[in-house]
């Protein structure tokens, strides 16, 4: 059955340390829970990042503003894996303070940004052509902690379709050669 | 056959008259052609507008920024028609100037707006709890013509559910009685 799913936010602080090395799969990281004093267990964000991790092959990232330190570390993450990880993001907010744009950009990671007034507002990815993440949330813990936010989970080839001729699209249009 | 669309934006900038006037059915109006030069014609504002206007029973409305004047005057065309129109929005941004939401108010329409630290960054809306309309577009002229936007269009009485549920529980919130 395909996933049809809406994450609300916010999402109270929690750890995510389980989701992330479970994810990286390091031998005998499991043994070691997180010493943090923060809940653990189910919650918006850990959803959110269940759904990037699933990815195999490849995920495409349109994104505002990327400052979520947890959210970064999946994406990298699956960069390491050998997923292949394109970014699209708004110039003027990947100069500020908190950015994870360079980061993921040191990491080896393709990033592409506009060179047009407007803003690249668009808050969405796509996990193996198949899974559409898309909504009001921009991945930085201001908004996933504290904002009233959505971000609808879809598999729904439709969809998926429009959104990635919508990627396609700009990647093309921000080519700086 | 459901709805299913996806309008992404930039939406250049174009006469939207007609629609609005057709939607307002006053005699003999379809005589006058507007005498601006913009185009005239189908576009994402256009279609945005004629979702919206399709409304004959109910209309909510979760949205963080609303200052586009064409879509204030289809809300304000709406509740005259007898729709029942609930608006639901972000307290920081209502004060601005250009801001659509005293206008709406003064009107006689509902507006509740959070008390809260964190922003009401929804940008959604439900039509005869039918028709969900969800996306990263604030409802600002800046945006329609400038910004890279998707809007999702949906008759999925699942989605909306959730969106529904989730309005009721902000307006009950924003009571500030
Ligand atoms: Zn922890
Ligand atoms: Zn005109």
């Amino acid at each position: 059955r395909p996933v049809r799913e809406v994450l609300f936010f916010p999402s109270r602080p929690s750890c995510t340390e389980a989701v992330l090395v479970e994810a990286a799969a390091e031998p005998g990281a499991a043994a070691r829970p997180c010493p943090c004093p923060l809940p653990q267990g189910d919650c918006p964000l850990s959803r959110l990042l269940r759904r990037l991790l699933s990815a195999r092959r490849s995920l495409e990232i349109c994104l505002f503003a990327f400052s979520c330190p947890q959210l970064s570390r999946a994406v990298q993450l699956l960069h390491r894996r050998g997923v292949c990880v394109r970014i699209v993001t708004d110039a003027q907010y990947m100069g500020i303070r908190g950015s994870q744009i360079g980061l993921l950009r040191h990491a080896g990671i393709q990033v592409r940004h506009d060179q047009e007034d407007g803003y690249m507002h668009h808050k969405f990815a796509i996990v193996d052509r198949r899974m559409l993440i898309t909504g009001s949330l921009n991945w930085t813990t201001q908004a996933i902690q504290n904002n009233r936010e959505n971000v609808l989970v879809m598999e729904d080839a439709e969809y998926v379709k429009l959104f990635l001729d919508e990627f396609e699209r700009i990647w093309e249009e921000y080519n700086p050669i």
